[in-house]
């Protein structure tokens, strides 16, 4: 199979880079595409050196899968070439995942909407991907009507300028200078921040949409009730998530640790008398989502809480990504080289 | 009026110090206790020097209000003596909270529980003054069924020990070494932990149980339902708190904001548009907690989300002590120093 991926100098192209070459999917070639700045520098890929070029439509021809990650407006005006050209593209922008005609695909909770794909599969935004894998369980047990979700979203989030902007201030404030916000909405250095992406006229931002909506399209519950409420922290990598669930029948949190455990993808990390649970720096690098601090409300029988943490750049972006490759390799739902477009 | 203040030398000390200061508490006296290792240094009040004593029990003779902040155990060991002595004991400790003869005041909410006293009122925990100011506006509005709260909580709720540990182990990380944890649960920097204090068996911490409870308390809704996830974060002053209200009536946002707003010691701050909303590094220094981000569930009518921040070294400990402190001035419920002990 013959991959591309675009925005292959970013913080996700690079992981995706990795997460392609640990994978067992048969790569026959290898095109990376980014911007014109970053077109002639070289990323080895096994045991290759690959030249970056730019990113044009032309570049997508004999190409089986693009993979996206150079945010929306390369998304709109690239993809469409890409699948014109052949290739099935899977986006990790928001460009699509709306899209009724897109399938947004999370591979341990709905791989069969693959199947439906007319050229693009959209990749879920981070924050959603590893929320679905412990409400999918529930949903699938008991049954779910609301999820009510605070975030602690890292600066990796906003890509790799995120990370320096975030090391370079807090820097500067421990020398006694005035943090600065480039890419935050405010100065992330010893501060949280309420705010990812533009506010709607609801008073909720763009994040927090994407969490409401994504999660019922990839759930398949379109009158689940969601409500998010989505803040930046000044961590580097890996997202967490305090999430309560209200069920629709009672469950046993011992029960719910043991299917949590049968998920594949998700780890149960809670052991609160040893102070274990999960945190950022130790999901960091790891393609698993995990889950702890699950707790029954003291209130009603019927509401649980816990704590979600996943690396953002691996399962929240190029992990989930490659899954998505793999499906559509086992699924066989790439073109083959020799013949027509579908 | 002869005052106290226990644990002098501490971060809330030292508030409790400057807000009495900048009070219009008439002080007649002053004794500044800490533990022996601080004894004999000096702090600064109005135009005197004051020195520094050791905390003992003779310490309180001639003292009329012992403000409290020196940790539990030096709270249930002193403030008896502080009573026998005469004195009313304001104490920031969570000794007392939860004991039903002790009034639990935030003077925004409930004043006149004050006038009960035996002695002690206790100072509530620091996450839930800020949370209970809002929480009252609606609960005389519209009433309130259940509360969902999950926190991002600063080191300085550690006390000075956490401010240092945070801001030393952040530059060491920098500097490429492995962050420790002393005060701290596991490494602060870069880091969200959602744990503060201990956990009991139902899963929830200590910090979390505190929240519930008080809250219950302080509103007087003893059925009251109240979740919450209490999460350390890398900020070094000042509580943020993403909150869910489910409501017993449907109110506008634009009457919860004037409701809000008229709420005495309650700021809103809620121009989503300007990127407008409470940060914990603005509400530094400030008296004020700060609503913003209020907005009606997408789902739900009957339910909101706010954000609240609040300085929890000063209304979330020291400036609602010396509230207190003036409630028992204007309610003439400190023994005179001519008189015996109620």
């Amino acid at each position: 199979m013959v991959f591309a991926i675009a925005g292959a100098t970013g913080a996700v192209g690079r992981e995706m880079l990795r997460e392609l070459e640990e994978s067992d999917l048969p790569v026959a070639g290898l095109r990376l595409l980014a911007s014109e700045r970053s077109a002639g520098s070289k990323l080895r890929f096994r045991s290759t050196e690959v030249e970056v070029e730019p990113l044009r439509p032309e570049a997508f021809a004999g190409v089986q899968v693009a993979l996206f990650s150079a945010g929306a407006e390369r998304s709109l005006l690239f993809a469409p070439c890409a699948v014109e050209h052949g290739a099935v593209v899977i986006d990790n922008s928001s460009a699509f995942r709306m899209d009724p005609r897109v399938p947004l695909v999370v591979p341990e909770v709905n791989p069969a909407e693959c199947e439906r794909h007319q050229g693009i599969i959209a990749n879920p935004n981070c924050s959603t991907i590893q929320l679905v894998l412990p409400v999918k369980v529930l949903v699938d047990a008991v049954g779910v009507e609301r999820l009510v979700v605070s975030t602690y979203q890292s600066a990796s989030g906003a890509g790799q300028s995120g990370i320096e902007e975030l090391l370079l201030e807090t820097r500067r404030f421990l020398d006694g200078e005035s943090p600065r916000a480039r890419i935050f909405a405010h100065p992330l250095p010893f501060e949280v921040v309420p705010q990812i992406g533009e506010f709607s006229s609801s008073g909720f931002s763009q994040e927090e949409i994407k969490m409401i909506q994504e999660t019922r399209k990839i759930l398949g519950l379109p009158d689940l009730q969601v409500a998010a409420t989505c803040v930046r922290v000044p961590v580097i990598r890996g997202h967490s998530e305090s999430v309560t669930v209200d069920l629709e029948r009672e469950i046993a949190v011992e029960e719910v640790r043991r299917r949590f455990a049968s998920m594949p993808g998700l780890v149960v990390q809670d052991e609160p008398a040893r102070n274990n649970y999960p945190l950022a720096r130790v999901a960091q690098g790891r393609r698993e989502t995990f889950v702890g601090r699950i707790r029954k409300d003291l209130d009603r029988a019927r509401t649980l809480h816990f704590w979600v943490v996943s690396d953002n750049l691996l399962k929240g972006a190029a992990t989930n990504a490659v899954q998505i490759a793999q499906q559509l390799a086992c699924r066989r739902l790439v073109r083959s080289l020799a013949t027509d477009p579908r």
